[in-house]
């Protein structure tokens, strides 16, 4: 049997652990017996559209270390894009200069790592490819800080996120317990439509730290009055109130709580900032005490030197796993975690129907929110806590973390 | 000889540092001979004049590795104030009481870790016992993040925040590297009147990566035209600009930049923006690209988990030199860190006279900034370098840093 290529992308938004998947694809890839040569599509899909394909093979044999630096390297090492493919009803030519490029390139497999819209990709894609026959594997691999996809029980790239917003929020509740004045501390945390990253912040809560006081999720209406009163509340059992709240509350007509300054992406979705800022304000307004807010921003998404051990593991074997799937037959899926046991966690790898997954979105179940709407319950709590442990060994060189290297990008 | 005690206290800002200064006390006065019981004054001097102490050395014996895990524990483990001493000329009650204090609990030396304003009290509380004759050694330790402290080469704590902000604009940059659409990022970094830890972004290049690629200082006079132009040109040049600004630039008539735009969010309120969504401001109306502003905010001075070894080592080292120095009869000074060689980095502990300390600052020299004023130069790095190196082995619990508990402030 001759041996076929593959190619590997990485679309949407970056996380910590998007490069231990493409680490996953590539060490199984270069020990595959179907697969030869590995090729990385840079900006995601735009580059098999605009002719720009790395060869990780040789990346493999060139770079000492690659695939374990790699592995804990934040964002993504390939670039990535924003890019949605039209309808192919509407144009296939888009399609078959895609198919095109897989046929030049020798190409046994696709691999797509991404969010919801990537997804949508994947599903596309894969329609094609059915309507004209090809054989070709077309696999999408998840990865989103937000934890919003369907079907998989968590998504790669969360337990990192969440790893750092807990460690924030627990780093902040020392930094502002020193003093003896009251004060309100509101820390802004990213989830446009899900409020499962700020859900998070409750895994800094252990022995002697009671933080974060009160969480709003973007699964609730949030009603000003209310928060005012929940935070007077507050204030009078301790000195310092610390408050996580998403970027995505919304008030009871749906309206955002920053939307004063939301924009819109090409995909519809508002581009949010100052939830956290707007809360400052009405407290500052209603409640005479020292008022702070703080946005995680960025970070959250990328700070891969406190990423968990735990996602960077599963994140690794989902794209280990989806070579070997795709030396097996399967195509036109994603792959999924599902969650065998808590205690002790364990999880399994499964596929599901891309159509189920494109497109959609996981909010957290409401029974899982506490029932005044500002807190979680212990069901949420059991089913985070185990995605944040463990801690990579990662390696510093002169004080800072040595990520791999991404001169091939167009940036500096 | 009869043995007397000792009293410490922490005062100002936080920084992830000051807590292995109070280690360092501890450590050497439990193994004094002179000194019997540490106790730790609650809230800075005001726990010394509301008689809130706690007893260290009872922690010591019955906190498992109170002392190793004190070391990096972020913020301070006694509480802060910023509480300023009246003059005793005026009103010398307040310091008959402190004296009263130091008399009821037998106190031999008392140690203040702190920045500028610490150092203050320091010098008042030095004056007065030395018009009444005390013989108690009064002595301060030096922490700020801001690094502009005078005398001593760097301050404790400034390390570990430069250490953040290097390895925060490192991995911003793997974040905004991604997409192939020119954008500008820029990054606000704490220092209301000197660029120190704005600099310390320079320390983020390395073989692949440029950024920052622009640095605005407190020191330079900022020019918005000026700045309109440098982005320009950079943007010319490559796809991602990533620029690193003070939170304290000012323009030629000494007005801070922060104030200069003020937008109104839904609920009406006016809000003051942030240097770095000043800068956002200018860079949306002048130039057409996408643009995001990230603030740093606290986690600068309170991310104890990627905290800088050289930097907690010298702070516990300043704290058991303290005691020392006090048993041998230094009194009314504070401890300075002095560079006796670059390569290899190495320091040794002086002393200095507070009053050449107490409400002083030290800016960046002008010739340590490039010509243009948008850069740092090469002495400048070399000066911080060393200062960030080495990693802390920090012991993790479920996933998080086991920090100490700070249950006996009032917080919870």
């Amino acid at each position: 049997m001759t041996k076929k290529n593959v190619i590997v992308a990485q679309s949407g938004g970056p996380t910590v652990a998007i490069n231990a998947s493409l680490a996953g694809v590539v060490d199984a890839a270069i020990q595959s017996e179907q697969y030869e040569t590995i090729y990385g599509s840079i900006y995601g899909i735009l580059g098999i559209l605009e002719d720009r394909l790395m060869n990780l093979s040789e990346k493999v044999s060139t770079v000492p270390n690659f695939i374990e630096t790699l592995k804990f390297s934040p964002a993504m090492y390939l670039g990535s894009c924003r890019y949605k493919l039209p309808d192919y009803e509407d144009d296939d030519a888009t399609y078959a200069f895609i198919f095109n490029q897989f046929k030049k390139y020798n190409i046994g497999a696709f691999f797509y790592i991404g969010g919801n819209d990537s997804m949508d990709t994947v599903l596309k894609l894969s329609h094609y490819g059915e309507q004209i026959g090809s054989d070709i594997r077309i696999i999408g691999i998840p990865k989103t800080i937000d934890n919003d996809l369907c079907i998989t029980d968590h998504t790669p790239g969360y337990g990192s996120a969440a790893k750092y917003v807990a460690a924030s929020i627990l780093e902040i509740a020392h930094d502002t317990f020193i003093y003896s004045v009251p004060s309100v501390t509101i820390v802004e945390i990213m989830g446009r439509d899900a409020g499962w990253l700020t859900a998070a912040s409750a895994l800094a809560r252990n022995a002697y730290n009671t933080a974060p006081h009160l969480i709003y999720f973007p699964e609730v209406a949030f009603d000003k009055e209310q928060f005012i009163a929940d935070v007077k509340e507050q204030l009078s059992k301790r000195n310092n109130v610390i408050i996580a709240v998403s970027e995505g509350i919304r008030d009871k007509e749906g309206k955002y709580i920053s939307a004063s300054t939301a924009t819109n992406d090409q995909f519809g979705h508002s581009q949010l900032s100052g939830t956290g800022k707007c809360l400052e304000y009405i407290v500052k307004e209603s409640i005479h005490v020292k008022v702070r807010s703080v946005e995680l921003n960025v970070l959250q998404r990328c700070a891969a030197h406190i990423s968990s051990l735990t996602d960077l593991n599963e994140s690794f074997e989902l794209g280990s796993r989806a070579v070997s799937l795709a030396e097996n037959g399967l195509t036109k899926c994603m792959l999924t975690l599902n969650r065998t046991s808590n205690q002790p966690y364990e999880i399994s790898i499964g596929t599901a129907d891309i159509k189920k997954i494109a497109n959609e979105a996981k909010s957290i179940p409401r029974e899982w929110i506490n029932e005044a709407g500002n807190d979680i319950t212990d069901v949420l709590y059991t089913y985070m806590a185990p995605l944040i442990k463990g801690e990579p060994k990662i390696a510093y060189a002169d004080g800072l973390p040595t990520y791999l290297s991404v001169e091939h990008l167009d940036a500096n």
